[in-house]
Formats: structure tokens, sequence, C-alpha cells
């Protein structure tokens, strides 16, 4: 059997017209010979409405009464895929994820897929039927519903793909691809047709919000070609990877951004072995993730400064785990800075290639753009610059790599 | 354990405060040292919009997709009901279907239960948990999600509360009990205490639509005691029970009437053996419910009329079956009315008691409404009369048996 798995996320199901759109990419994938499995996201806006139902969800946020609250969303959407495919004379037949099963650890909100049964979809596939599973819905082994958390309908599908050992899972959402760059600043943005699982990752970790990382992992460990493509057009769109297929790879394959990001600047700490491991542990035992960190010495030889990132939602929780802890680490000063933005320049032929970094301090330097951070990967350089100046940084990269 | 099972219908859960308002029910039930079990509908007009989400419903009514998507809607209100419990310091447990699990047969749309395991329910009222269950649903054999069809949620809550040897079930509706008549008809209608199980099977077979006949036919049988009450407001409601504990037996505990009939008259058939059971197997083998039957013979002594009641839903498909069968019937004339209405008086008294059939028939005609047929059994009176004359006919009875 040759199968696709096909998801639509929210914005791809959120009226009639819309699942009647997504139900002719089926037909179209089916009549060329292939078994399609369908996976759903909840339509459009009805996880937010749900959320509006009760009022107390803030005290009560952890629980499988909320899992089995928003799991409603995408049972909506699935039995109505089905209802709805049968119009094309196509039999669907949707699927909970207690009814596949999709068993995941005991959650309950930000569950992890332990393993999927596939006998129920394949005998499904078997009868001629065209399977619909709900996306982001699991039960544990208390028989308990959970849900997978940010991304999961996309983890749903990659897993579900590399179980069945699917041809290729294609990803509907609302943009018809990965881009070199994003096109809201620069015009000159390109899709980009073909990339490998490392740069997609570089890319969403770095802020293009086009996949959830921990599908991008899953499809990479599985070796599942991946494409992203809009369900607006029917514009071939961004297919996914292993580095191998790539024959020819680009330098640069894209500039991405985030201004997601706060810097934390502690100063006049003593210059001794083991405080930077202090504060560090405090930062893990809180689950603030650190993303780049610079040391300086200060100029009197004795104190040091530090100077890390970290995401927008933990500034709080930094500034008075830090605050509390000023008598074992003895600073002097603490300053946290939201009005900052990290740009990274991202392609697998950097690898083999010299001169990049250089090219990107450069462009920064001539456009008067000050550095004030830097962390790099194999595949990857992202620099931590002024908020201000994202737009100009990620226009002049941009054209500075020819992308 | 004494446990009591409470069902909320739609309109009790159809906002937060009203959902506040049924939990401030349970935490007085169980400060009073009970266990209690909840039983949920959807929340208000939840069915209604999830049947508007498709376009192609009509040509695939018969789906368990279809109970997969009125199933989200009890999913909703049982998982917010636990949710909002736990405000009050009431840990809540939602269960669907397939968690109890409920297993009906084949189904889809309109399933009967076949059986409940109690065992996850018991366990969760251990953990000193409050289940709350989704009515109306439940899972088949081959694990696919079906429902229970129209009052379907009654049904759950009475079944579980035999299953669990309730002390007793109580059923919050719009109406706070069961009235001696329709209050917007006669405003001297007063709630009726007490009644027996026989006597609310009547009143909702004859129009009275508070209960559904199969979950008070299913608690007849497990001599379940029920209350019908309003989550409105804090007044007792209606109990209906074994007739053993009706000490005090009204003679007539209500008037009811239905202005759901039609009236089917045959007239000039041959006055033979046999015709009648032809007609009727007919009407059978077409799924037509017959009610009243009255038969005269014609003035000439040869040929007969036969008059009868059926649902007003079934007037065309009886017309052209009696239609088709022209040659067979070998009649003079028919003529369909749906200008009719069917009055009874209901009491567990008339067994032993004369002439309440002869005051229904005096009061009739001293208002001077004719009756076009009558049915009786042993604890009601029914006669089919003109639908213009429904409210002063209610309203007289009403009167003349010092309701």
């Amino acid at each position: 059997m040759k199968i696709i798995v096909k998801k639509f996320g929210g914005t791809s199901l959120s009226d009639i017209d819309r699942i009647n759109r997504a139900i002719s990419y089926i037909v179209k994938t089916k009549s060329a010979g292939y078994k399609v499995v369908i996976v759903v996201s909840a339509m459009g806006k009805e996880t937010d409405r749900l959320l509006t139902l009760t009022d107390n969800l803030e005290e009560y946020r952890e629980s499988d009464d909320l899992s089995a609250l928003l799991s409603a969303g995408e049972q909506i959407s699935s039995s109505i895929f089905s209802i709805m495919l049968h119009k094309q004379k196509v039999k669907g037949q949707s699927f909970q994820g207690w009814q596949v099963p999709i068993l995941t650890n005991s959650g309950p909100n930000n569950a992890y897929i332990e393993s999927i049964d596939t006998k129920q979809i394949i005998k499904s596939l078997k009868l001629g039927m065209t399977p619909i599973v709900s996306g982001f819905q699991g039960i544990n082994k208390a028989n308990r519903i959970t849900t997978l958390g940010r991304g999961g309908s996309d983890t749903t599908a990659v897993a579900l793909a590399a179980k069945l050992n699917a041809v290729r899972c294609d990803i509907y959402t609302d943009v018809d691809g990965v881009y070199t760059t994003d096109p809201n600043i620069d015009q000159n943005a390109k899709k980009i047709p073909k990339m490998s699982y490392e740069e997609m990752l570089e890319m969403a970790s770095t802020g293009s919000k086009v996949l959830h990382t921990r599908s991008v992992e899953l499809a990479m460990k599985n070796n599942l070609t991946l494409q992203v493509l809009s369900s607006l057009t029917k514009e071939t769109g961004t297919f996914i990877v292993d580095e191998k297929e790539l024959i020819e790879k680009e330098i640069v394959s894209g500039v991405s951004y985030s201004k997601n990001e706060a810097k934390v600047t502690i100063s006049g700490i003593l210059d001794k072995p083991g405080i930077s491991a202090k504060i560090f542990s405090l930062m893990t035992e809180n689950n603030i993730n650190v993303d780049m960190i610079v040391q300086n010495i200060s100029q009197d030889g004795i104190s040091a400064n530090i100077t890390f990132t970290i995401s927008q939602k933990d500034f709080d929780i930094t500034k008075s785990v830090i605050e509390k802890n000023h008598n074992s680490l003895k600073y002097k000063s603490l300053s946290l800075d939201k009005n900052v933005a990290k740009i990274s320049v991202i392609g697998m032929g950097m690898m083999s290639q010299a001169g990049v970094a250089e090219k990107m301090f450069k462009t920064l330097a001539k456009n008067e753009i000050n550095i004030l951070a830097i962390s790099t990967s194999e595949i990857k350089i992202s620099v931590l610059i002024e908020e201000k100046h994202t737009n100009i940084a990620v226009k002049s990269l941009h054209e500075a790599y020819n992308l």
C-alpha cells in the first residue's frame, strides 16, 4: 500500500467551502493511486471558543478534563470531514485518539506519544475506507484522554505517517511553504523548494513558525519526507527531506528572526570558578531556557559581567529568581531588556564554506547595527541586536547572501 | 454507598451561571451524606449548532460519524462541569460513553443500551471523586461511537442509577415537575407531588413531554424512584414511584392532550371478516403506528366505515399506502384530517372507581364537544375531538375532576 498522510490545520477547515477544498486534494491523490490517511486539527477558532466556556481554567489547567474538553474540537472536525467526504463518493471513517489507539505518557496536557497501533487504520484502508484521525489527542494507560500540547496535530500526522511507512506527509497550513525570510519584512523573499530537516529545525527554533520542532525531529528520525503547503492554492509547497537528497546545498538557505527574546545582564559578579554554573543551574531548576551566553571580565579585572538571552515569557520569573538569590550570587547590578531580536542565517552548505560569518558581521556593521551576542551551530549563525534594527538587518542579509 | 444520580438537561447548562447553580445542588446533596453521580446533556443549543456545521447530513444520516459529531456536545459539557466543580473544592472526573463503558447495540444513531460496566464509576466514587458522565452516548462492539436517540440522556441517567442501585435519580429540566395539565392552557394546573410510573407513562404517551417514555419504563422495571424538578428553582419536584408507595391514589391525577394526531376514515368497505386485519397489517408493514380504532356498520347494512388515528408525521405515507391498495381494499372513499386532538384523563384510582368515563363524556357534551373516537386503558381514558375544542375540553375536564 502506497500511503500519503495529509494533515489539515484549523484555517484549512474553518468553513464548509474550505473543507470541500481540502476534500478535492484527497480525491486527487486517491485517483493518482495512493491510499490517503487524513489528520485534522480543530476547525478555525473552535479551540479558542471551547476555552471561553468556563471561567476557572487558570486554577485548574493541568487536568484530563481540560484534555477531554479540547479534544472535542478535533472530534467535531474529524466526524464532519468524514460526513462531507461522502458527497464525493469517498467512504470516510473518523477515528478519535482512543479509537486508533494513540497511546501517550500520562500527560494529561503536554503528553508525548508512546505508541500507535495502526491495526484499525490499516483495516479501514483495506476495506476501501479513508480514515480521518483526530490530531492532537491520545489516551494514557489509565484510559484518560490526553492532548499533545502545541503543534500536536502535526506530531500526530508525522508519527502516524512514520508508523504506516507512508510515502510522504503533507502538512496543509495557511502559508504555501517555507520562505528564505519573512515575506512581510522583505518582499524579495522566495519559497524554498527543498530543504533538509536540519535547516527546517534551525528555522523553526529561530522563529519561523511554519512547523513545530517536535514534528520535524520525528520526521528526521524516521527519514519521512514532509511537504508544507497551502490548502488555498494548488501550488507545490516546500519539501523537507534528508540532506543526502539535496544535490546542491545552498550555503545560506534562509534568514529568520525572532522578536520573542529578552536579554539579561548580571554585572559585577565575582570572577570565580563555579559562579556561572550557579546562575545556570538556578535557571534549569526553574525551567527557564537560556539561549545565547556572553561572559566578559570587567575593566577592574576582578569582577565579571554575564549576558544571556531567555524567552520573553520567562521575563518575570527570571527577574525574581535572580533577585531572590542576590546574597549568594553577590552581583552589583541586574538589568533585563525586552527590546532585542535574534537574527539567524541558516544553510547546510555553511559547514564546508568559510566566510559566511564574516559576511554577516560585515553586512550588519555596514548598516551600523551593533551585535549584542553571537551563537553558532554547524548550519546556523545567530546574532542578538536591538529590536528596532530587525527589518533592516533581515533585508540587508537576505540581499547579501543573494537569496 | 448511598448514591443519588442527578441528570441536567441542556437548558440547565446553557451558561456559566446555570452550571454554577447546578453545582450548588451537587454540593448540597453531598453535604447531606450522599455520593453523587452526574449525567449531562449537551449545553443549550450546542447539538443544533453541531448539526449546522455540514451541508449534507440529509444524505448521510445513519452513520457513526454523525454519532461522533453529536457526542462531542456531551463531551464538552461533562468536561466543563468537572472543571467548574473544582471551584467548590469538589474533585470531578468526566466520563465519556466509551470510558465507562456504556455498551450499546450496533446503532449507530438510535442505539439501545445493552450493558453498563460500573467498575470505573465506583472506583472514582471510592477515591472521593464525583463522576460526571456524558449522557446520550455509548459504544458498540466494533468500538464505534453510538448515540441513544431522543431522550437519550434521561435513559443514560436512569440506566446508570439502576445499575448503581441508586437511592433516586433526579432529572433537572426546564419545568419544575409534572402538572395536572398544561399550565399554558389552564392556569389552575397544579404540580403533582407524587405519581406512579404507569401514570407518568400514560402522561408521556398522551403528550406531556416532561420525560421520555423509554426512561420511565426503565425506572419502572428497576423500581427506581425518579424526581422531575427544575434547576432554576429550589422547589421539590414531582416524585415518580411504584404505585404501592402511593397511599391515597388519585382517581384522576391529570388531564393531558396531544395535537400531534391525524384521523383516517375509510368508508364503504365490505363488511367481511379479515378486512380490518388487512388494513392494519398494511399499516404495520409500513411502520405506521395506529392508535384509536372505531368501526361502524353503515346504514345499508352491507358496507362498513373504519376510523383510526395516526401520528401527523405518518400522514403522507398512510394516504399513499391506502390509495395504492384501493383495488384489494375495495373502499368507496378515504378521508384524512389533521384538525383533531386527543384528550386524556389519567389516574391510578380509576381502576377501582366507576363513573370516571361517564363524567368525562358528560362534561364534553355539556360543552357541545363531539367525540370522534374513544380508547381506554386501565388507568386512562382518551377521546378524539376537533382540534379547535382542545382548550375548552382540557379546562372543563380539569375542573370537573377537581384538579
